[in-house]
């Protein structure tokens, strides 16, 4: 058994699309950054490498690099998953916050959770998100941003290959 | 095995009694929120909750709902470590910490993980507290909040009911 | 199995070092605390000690005792270590992240990685550190402080000594 921890925010800005969990949330403001954003997914992604021991999303998907402009981070989950296959680890679970003072993000969880549990290959209820605001307090709580955390179980499937 | 995760925070503000962990704390100020605010028990539901996978605090306990106003957050904690078992999971173990500029929380520790423990069906040194400054940063650092963060481990007790 | 969380920060200040997980690092500004003010192995520390339910960093090495001034805080995750298999745990994994909007980090990771181990007697691989901004929003994201967040799993060794 093995676990990791990840957490991400980003600016929450007019002109873009709102992706939380592979969602897309009708809102006023998306998040902004390079891929489409995704802070749920990317708290989720980097869990799920650290628990692994195979670094960070930051190492695995630059910022820097054309090929993850606009990138569904559906796909990146995806991608580390099976790295953290390949070294033969299974997610056991996962649970995770996603912490934004609006919109209300309760009606999205389940499909934020279906998303997240085919990408790892669990079942559904494998998988645990979580919403809160920030009672209007810091940047998160002025609206000016939204932040994820996640934490991830994973234990040995097989042999490395 | 499974892991869960939480945090929450609160406002410090006049006019309300600090309670944190199910210990009324004598200071000037207190967290202000529908039930009795409790920043540190509704990090542990959270993650207790979300290591069985049962959705959030936000779900089971509205703070739209009037059962809730000024609820005691022990309660809501016991309530909710009931429904982990009925599914079939039992807490291993609970760590958090406590993040506050002020007061100082290390004479409370003790009771605070008792009262855990207690809500949980755990033996007492099943429930670690720590505490933490934000050396006078952000909201917490500057006095006017208090944030809480946890770890839940659960196993599996028996046959969901 | 048990698990535990940390969390640190300190401020990010002219005329000091900047040490995370050990390493010396070159900058302009470095964290301000009692201690060399590592908020990485600050945050391990806790993580551990809370696994372990042995409280915190802050009782074991209070920062009003002048034995601990400027310590190396490798030694201190060192001495948690111990502390931690006397109770008879064994330290299994840690994750952790790094918050800082500069300087870069990652350069810098497998030595991190490599002092954790060494502090803990575990394999290299069994210690991951992750590296992320702040998007440039609140105190980590103005560069005014580094935050730091570790999980660890923990195992039964053998009965406590
Ligand atoms: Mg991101
Ligand atoms: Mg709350
Ligand atoms: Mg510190």
């Amino acid at each position: 058994w093995r676990v990791g921890e990840g957490w991400d925010v980003h600016a929450l800005v007019p002109g873009r699309r709102l992706m939380l969990g592979g969602v897309e949330i009708p809102f006023d403001k998306g998040l902004l950054g390079h891929s489409d954003a995704d802070a749920l997914l990317h708290a989720v992604t980097d869990a799920l490498l650290g628990a692994a021991g195979l670094g960070d999303i930051g190492t695995w998907f630059p910022d820097t690099d054309d090929r993850f402009r606009g990138a569904d981070s559906l796909r990146l989950l995806t991608e580390a998953a099976a790295a953290v296959r390949e070294r033969g680890w299974q997610p056991v679970n996962v649970d995770a916050t996603v912490i934004a003072q609006a919109p209300r993000l309760g009606p999205y969880r389940s499909a934020m959770q279906a998303n997240i549990a085919r990408c790892l290959g669990v079942p559904a209820d494998a998988v645990n998100v979580k919403a809160k605001t920030a009672e209007r307090l810091g940047p998160v709580g002025q609206g000016l941003s939204i932040e994820a955390r996640a934490v991830v179980l994973v234990g040995r499937s097989a042999a490395p290959r």
